[in-house]
Protein backbone atom coordinates (compact mmCIF):
# COMPACT_ATOMS: atom_id res chain seq x y z
CA UNK A 1 0.00 0.00 0.00
CA UNK A 2 1.58 3.18 -1.09
CA UNK A 3 0.18 6.49 -0.32
CA UNK A 4 0.29 9.82 -1.94
CA UNK A 5 -0.45 13.65 -1.59
CA UNK A 6 0.02 15.36 -4.57
CA UNK A 7 -1.40 18.71 -4.63
CA UNK A 8 -1.23 22.69 -4.92
CA UNK A 9 -0.65 24.73 -2.10
CA UNK A 10 0.20 28.47 -1.33
CA UNK A 11 3.44 29.56 -0.08
CA UNK A 12 1.70 30.12 3.14
CA UNK A 13 0.42 26.36 3.00
CA UNK A 14 -3.42 26.79 2.22
CA UNK A 15 -4.84 23.90 -0.28
CA UNK A 16 -8.01 26.45 -0.73
CA UNK A 17 -9.83 29.99 0.11
CA UNK A 18 -11.82 30.12 2.98
CA UNK A 19 -14.67 29.33 0.70
CA UNK A 20 -12.80 25.86 -0.37
CA UNK A 21 -12.48 27.31 -3.90
CA UNK A 22 -9.35 26.20 -5.82
CA UNK A 23 -10.27 28.49 -8.70
CA UNK A 24 -6.72 30.69 -8.16
CA UNK A 25 -4.90 28.02 -7.74
CA UNK A 26 -5.25 26.27 -11.36
CA UNK A 27 -4.72 29.83 -13.09
CA UNK A 28 -1.44 30.56 -11.93
CA UNK A 29 -0.36 27.22 -14.32
CA UNK A 30 -0.88 25.28 -16.70
CA UNK A 31 -1.30 21.65 -15.62
CA UNK A 32 -0.28 20.58 -19.23
CA UNK A 33 3.69 21.52 -18.18
CA UNK A 34 3.44 19.03 -14.88
CA UNK A 35 4.07 15.17 -14.18
CA UNK A 36 0.03 15.21 -13.75
CA UNK A 37 -0.83 12.69 -15.95
CA UNK A 38 2.15 10.35 -15.15
CA UNK A 39 1.21 10.53 -11.71
CA UNK A 40 -2.55 9.98 -12.38
CA UNK A 41 -1.87 6.82 -14.45
CA UNK A 42 0.15 5.26 -11.47
CA UNK A 43 -2.83 5.67 -9.49
CA UNK A 44 -5.64 3.17 -7.95
CA UNK A 45 -8.02 4.92 -5.98
CA UNK A 46 -8.73 8.78 -5.00
CA UNK A 47 -9.50 9.57 -1.24
CA UNK A 48 -11.15 13.15 -0.55
CA UNK A 49 -13.60 14.65 2.23
CA UNK A 50 -16.86 16.36 1.13
CA UNK A 51 -15.84 19.77 0.46
CA UNK A 52 -13.01 18.47 -1.76
CA UNK A 53 -15.70 16.75 -3.65
CA UNK A 54 -18.26 19.66 -3.92
CA UNK A 55 -15.61 21.90 -5.22
CA UNK A 56 -14.69 19.25 -7.82
CA UNK A 57 -18.05 19.02 -8.67
CA UNK A 58 -18.63 22.65 -8.78
CA UNK A 59 -15.96 22.85 -11.76
CA UNK A 60 -17.55 20.35 -13.93
CA UNK A 61 -18.00 15.73 -14.35
CA UNK A 62 -16.16 14.70 -11.36
CA UNK A 63 -16.36 11.55 -12.97
CA UNK A 64 -14.31 13.19 -16.21
CA UNK A 65 -11.53 14.13 -13.80
CA UNK A 66 -10.92 10.83 -12.15
CA UNK A 67 -12.26 8.42 -14.77
CA UNK A 68 -9.69 5.75 -14.28
CA UNK A 69 -9.13 5.37 -10.23
CA UNK A 70 -11.60 3.86 -7.67
CA UNK A 71 -12.72 7.37 -6.29
CA UNK A 72 -13.64 7.43 -2.25
CA UNK A 73 -15.63 10.29 -0.47
CA UNK A 74 -15.59 10.13 3.16
CA UNK A 75 -19.18 11.61 4.19
CA UNK A 76 -21.57 10.76 6.42
CA UNK A 77 -24.47 11.32 3.68
CA UNK A 78 -25.49 9.97 0.41
CA UNK A 79 -24.04 10.93 -2.47
CA UNK A 80 -25.30 10.70 -6.23
CA UNK A 81 -22.55 10.68 -8.18
CA UNK A 82 -21.21 7.85 -10.74
CA UNK A 83 -17.76 6.64 -10.48
CA UNK A 84 -17.94 7.84 -7.05
CA UNK A 85 -18.54 6.45 -3.55
CA UNK A 86 -19.28 7.47 0.09
CA UNK A 87 -17.63 5.93 2.90
CA UNK A 88 -18.99 6.95 6.51
CA UNK A 89 -15.65 5.71 8.35
CA UNK A 90 -12.28 6.93 9.06
CA UNK A 91 -9.42 7.08 6.34
CA UNK A 92 -7.21 4.91 8.58
CA UNK A 93 -9.57 2.38 8.61
CA UNK A 94 -10.54 2.49 4.83
CA UNK A 95 -6.75 1.95 4.05
CA UNK A 96 -6.14 -0.90 6.56
CA UNK A 97 -9.39 -2.65 5.19
CA UNK A 98 -8.09 -2.39 1.55
CA UNK A 99 -7.41 -6.38 0.82
CA UNK A 100 -4.98 -5.83 -1.77
CA UNK A 101 -1.84 -3.67 -2.75
CA UNK A 102 -2.77 0.10 -3.91
CA UNK A 103 -1.33 3.48 -4.75
CA UNK A 104 -4.08 5.79 -3.42
CA UNK A 105 -3.95 9.61 -3.82
CA UNK A 106 -5.13 11.64 -1.34
CA UNK A 107 -6.41 14.69 -3.09
CA UNK A 108 -8.19 16.32 -0.30
CA UNK A 109 -8.42 18.02 2.36
CA UNK A 110 -6.83 18.25 5.64
CA UNK A 111 -9.40 16.17 7.22
CA UNK A 112 -8.22 13.29 5.21
CA UNK A 113 -4.52 13.94 5.17
CA UNK A 114 -3.93 14.63 9.07
CA UNK A 115 -5.16 11.12 10.69
CA UNK A 116 -2.88 9.16 8.12
CA UNK A 117 0.15 11.44 8.81
CA UNK A 118 -0.50 10.82 12.55
CA UNK A 119 -0.44 6.81 11.60
CA UNK A 120 2.99 7.42 9.63
CA UNK A 121 0.86 6.24 6.70
CA UNK A 122 1.84 8.99 4.27
CA UNK A 123 4.99 7.35 1.85
CA UNK A 124 5.08 10.29 -0.53
CA UNK A 125 3.89 14.00 -0.47
CA UNK A 126 4.50 15.33 -3.69
CA UNK A 127 3.40 19.37 -3.35
CA UNK A 128 3.16 22.11 -6.12
CA UNK A 129 3.76 25.81 -4.33
CA UNK A 130 1.69 28.47 -6.01
CA UNK A 131 3.40 31.72 -5.88
CA UNK A 132 0.87 33.40 -4.05
CA UNK A 133 -0.23 34.03 -0.05
CA UNK A 134 -3.48 34.01 1.14
CA UNK A 135 -3.19 35.10 4.83
CA UNK A 136 -6.43 32.86 5.48
CA UNK A 137 -7.98 29.31 3.74
CA UNK A 138 -7.90 25.53 4.69
CA UNK A 139 -4.45 24.89 5.53
CA UNK A 140 -3.06 21.43 4.21
CA UNK A 141 -1.38 20.31 7.44
CA UNK A 142 -3.40 19.96 10.71
CA UNK A 143 -1.67 16.94 11.49
CA UNK A 144 -1.32 16.60 15.44
CA UNK A 145 2.19 18.06 16.74
CA UNK A 146 4.82 15.00 16.30
CA UNK A 147 8.00 15.41 14.47
CA UNK A 148 8.19 13.45 11.53
CA UNK A 149 10.87 13.28 8.89
CA UNK A 150 11.14 13.19 5.42
CA UNK A 151 13.39 13.00 2.64
CA UNK A 152 13.78 15.08 0.03
CA UNK A 153 13.54 13.40 -3.54
CA UNK A 154 13.20 16.33 -6.39
CA UNK A 155 12.73 19.84 -6.47
CA UNK A 156 11.50 21.00 -9.47
CA UNK A 157 9.69 24.08 -11.39
CA UNK A 158 6.82 24.21 -13.44
CA UNK A 159 6.48 27.81 -14.83
CA UNK A 160 5.28 29.87 -11.82
CA UNK A 161 4.76 26.60 -9.61
CA UNK A 162 7.62 24.87 -7.23
CA UNK A 163 7.32 21.44 -7.36
CA UNK A 164 8.63 19.38 -4.07
CA UNK A 165 8.43 15.66 -3.90
CA UNK A 166 9.23 13.83 -0.63
CA UNK A 167 9.30 10.20 0.23
CA UNK A 168 8.91 8.81 3.53
CA UNK A 169 13.28 7.98 4.89
CA UNK B 1 14.79 50.26 0.10
CA UNK B 2 14.75 46.39 -0.09
CA UNK B 3 13.26 44.19 2.33
CA UNK B 4 14.34 40.70 2.29
CA UNK B 5 12.79 37.30 3.80
CA UNK B 6 15.38 34.68 4.20
CA UNK B 7 15.00 31.40 6.13
CA UNK B 8 14.08 28.13 6.95
CA UNK B 9 10.72 26.65 7.09
CA UNK B 10 9.21 23.14 8.01
CA UNK B 11 7.29 22.01 5.00
CA UNK B 12 4.04 22.74 7.37
CA UNK B 13 5.36 26.54 7.48
CA UNK B 14 7.01 26.81 10.88
CA UNK B 15 10.18 28.73 12.12
CA UNK B 16 10.46 27.24 14.70
CA UNK B 17 8.67 25.06 17.46
CA UNK B 18 6.56 25.83 20.32
CA UNK B 19 9.03 26.49 22.49
CA UNK B 20 10.96 28.58 20.09
CA UNK B 21 14.07 26.26 19.48
CA UNK B 22 15.39 26.47 16.59
CA UNK B 23 17.99 24.08 16.92
CA UNK B 24 16.04 20.88 14.60
CA UNK B 25 16.06 23.35 11.77
CA UNK B 26 20.18 23.75 11.47
CA UNK B 27 20.63 20.11 12.12
CA UNK B 28 18.87 19.11 8.76
CA UNK B 29 21.90 20.27 6.87
CA UNK B 30 24.70 22.33 6.67
CA UNK B 31 24.56 26.00 5.97
CA UNK B 32 28.06 26.14 4.27
CA UNK B 33 26.64 24.64 1.01
CA UNK B 34 23.94 27.36 0.90
CA UNK B 35 24.10 30.95 -0.79
CA UNK B 36 23.96 32.06 3.17
CA UNK B 37 27.50 34.17 2.84
CA UNK B 38 27.03 35.62 -0.26
CA UNK B 39 23.24 36.86 1.12
CA UNK B 40 24.57 38.24 4.39
CA UNK B 41 26.94 40.24 2.77
CA UNK B 42 24.80 42.27 0.91
CA UNK B 43 22.67 43.27 4.28
CA UNK B 44 22.71 46.72 5.68
CA UNK B 45 20.13 46.02 8.65
CA UNK B 46 18.56 42.96 10.22
CA UNK B 47 15.21 43.29 12.22
CA UNK B 48 13.92 40.48 14.63
CA UNK B 49 11.53 40.09 16.85
CA UNK B 50 12.41 39.86 20.86
CA UNK B 51 11.85 35.98 20.61
CA UNK B 52 14.07 35.40 18.05
CA UNK B 53 17.06 37.46 19.59
CA UNK B 54 16.48 35.38 22.59
CA UNK B 55 16.69 32.13 21.03
CA UNK B 56 19.71 33.60 18.81
CA UNK B 57 21.54 34.55 22.40
CA UNK B 58 20.66 30.93 23.63
CA UNK B 59 22.92 29.68 20.63
CA UNK B 60 25.98 32.03 21.55
CA UNK B 61 26.91 35.27 21.04
CA UNK B 62 24.56 37.20 18.52
CA UNK B 63 27.17 39.94 17.74
CA UNK B 64 29.25 37.13 15.79
CA UNK B 65 26.44 35.87 14.50
CA UNK B 66 25.60 39.27 12.59
CA UNK B 67 28.85 41.05 12.86
CA UNK B 68 28.72 43.66 9.88
CA UNK B 69 24.79 44.63 9.89
CA UNK B 70 22.96 47.05 12.33
CA UNK B 71 20.78 44.67 14.13
CA UNK B 72 17.57 46.29 15.50
CA UNK B 73 15.12 44.29 17.90
CA UNK B 74 11.68 45.33 18.21
CA UNK B 75 10.71 44.79 22.52
CA UNK B 76 9.63 47.40 24.49
CA UNK B 77 12.58 46.13 26.75
CA UNK B 78 15.71 47.37 27.60
CA UNK B 79 18.89 45.30 25.53
CA UNK B 80 22.36 45.00 26.86
CA UNK B 81 23.96 43.50 23.92
CA UNK B 82 26.92 44.90 21.75
CA UNK B 83 25.78 45.35 17.87
CA UNK B 84 21.93 45.39 19.05
CA UNK B 85 19.69 47.99 19.21
CA UNK B 86 16.63 47.82 21.11
CA UNK B 87 13.38 49.74 19.26
CA UNK B 88 10.20 49.94 20.34
CA UNK B 89 8.26 50.87 17.92
CA UNK B 90 6.55 48.97 15.06
CA UNK B 91 8.58 47.72 12.28
CA UNK B 92 6.69 49.14 9.32
CA UNK B 93 7.22 52.81 10.96
CA UNK B 94 11.22 52.02 11.71
CA UNK B 95 11.75 50.95 7.81
CA UNK B 96 9.66 54.29 6.26
CA UNK B 97 11.90 56.44 8.42
CA UNK B 98 14.99 55.24 7.53
CA UNK B 99 16.69 58.14 5.29
CA UNK B 100 18.97 55.84 2.81
CA UNK B 101 18.17 53.59 0.63
CA UNK B 102 19.17 49.77 2.65
CA UNK B 103 18.72 46.00 2.68
CA UNK B 104 16.87 44.92 4.89
CA UNK B 105 16.74 41.58 6.43
CA UNK B 106 13.97 40.42 8.43
CA UNK B 107 15.51 37.47 10.63
CA UNK B 108 11.96 36.91 12.14
CA UNK B 109 9.78 36.33 13.66
CA UNK B 110 6.27 37.03 11.91
CA UNK B 111 5.58 39.42 14.24
CA UNK B 112 7.90 41.26 12.44
CA UNK B 113 7.17 40.00 8.84
CA UNK B 114 3.37 40.23 9.22
CA UNK B 115 2.67 44.16 9.00
CA UNK B 116 5.29 44.77 6.41
CA UNK B 117 3.79 41.93 4.67
CA UNK B 118 0.74 43.38 4.97
CA UNK B 119 2.00 46.79 3.47
CA UNK B 120 2.99 45.25 0.42
CA UNK B 121 6.69 46.00 1.63
CA UNK B 122 8.75 42.83 1.41
CA UNK B 123 10.46 43.05 -1.81
CA UNK B 124 12.05 39.05 -1.70
CA UNK B 125 11.23 35.64 0.13
CA UNK B 126 13.85 33.29 -0.22
CA UNK B 127 12.65 30.32 2.08
CA UNK B 128 15.03 26.65 2.64
CA UNK B 129 12.02 24.50 2.86
CA UNK B 130 13.52 21.84 5.71
CA UNK B 131 12.05 17.87 5.32
CA UNK B 132 10.68 18.02 8.45
CA UNK B 133 6.55 18.18 9.98
CA UNK B 134 6.12 19.51 13.18
CA UNK B 135 2.34 19.63 13.66
CA UNK B 136 2.48 22.75 15.96
CA UNK B 137 5.09 25.74 16.44
CA UNK B 138 5.57 29.18 15.26
CA UNK B 139 4.22 29.93 12.42
CA UNK B 140 6.23 31.87 9.71
CA UNK B 141 2.89 33.64 8.05
CA UNK B 142 0.79 35.05 9.83
CA UNK B 143 -0.35 37.76 8.03
CA UNK B 144 -4.27 39.30 7.89
CA UNK B 145 -6.12 37.85 4.74
CA UNK B 146 -5.66 39.43 1.43
CA UNK B 147 -4.22 37.48 -1.75
CA UNK B 148 -0.83 38.54 -2.57
CA UNK B 149 1.42 37.45 -5.48
CA UNK B 150 4.95 36.97 -5.95
CA UNK B 151 6.96 35.88 -8.69
CA UNK B 152 9.04 32.19 -8.60
CA UNK B 153 12.39 33.38 -9.50
CA UNK B 154 14.36 30.62 -8.69
CA UNK B 155 14.00 26.77 -7.12
CA UNK B 156 17.38 25.25 -6.00
CA UNK B 157 18.20 22.17 -4.14
CA UNK B 158 21.04 22.72 -0.97
CA UNK B 159 21.31 18.99 0.57
CA UNK B 160 17.98 18.31 2.06
CA UNK B 161 16.55 21.35 1.85
CA UNK B 162 14.43 22.53 -0.80
CA UNK B 163 15.16 26.83 -1.30
CA UNK B 164 12.46 28.64 -3.31
CA UNK B 165 13.02 32.45 -4.27
CA UNK B 166 10.61 35.03 -4.66
CA UNK B 167 9.93 38.58 -5.70
CA UNK B 168 7.32 41.01 -6.06
CA UNK B 169 6.29 41.26 -9.73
Amino acid sequence: MSIFFYGCITLDGYLADKNHGLDWLCQTGTTEETGYADFYRGMDITLMGKRTFLALAQMGDPATVYPTTQNIVFTHTALDQEGFTAVSGDPVDFVKGLEQDKNIWVVGGNTVLAPLLEQDMVEHIILQVAPVLLGAGVPLFSQAEGLKRFRLEDVRRYGAFAELVYSKP
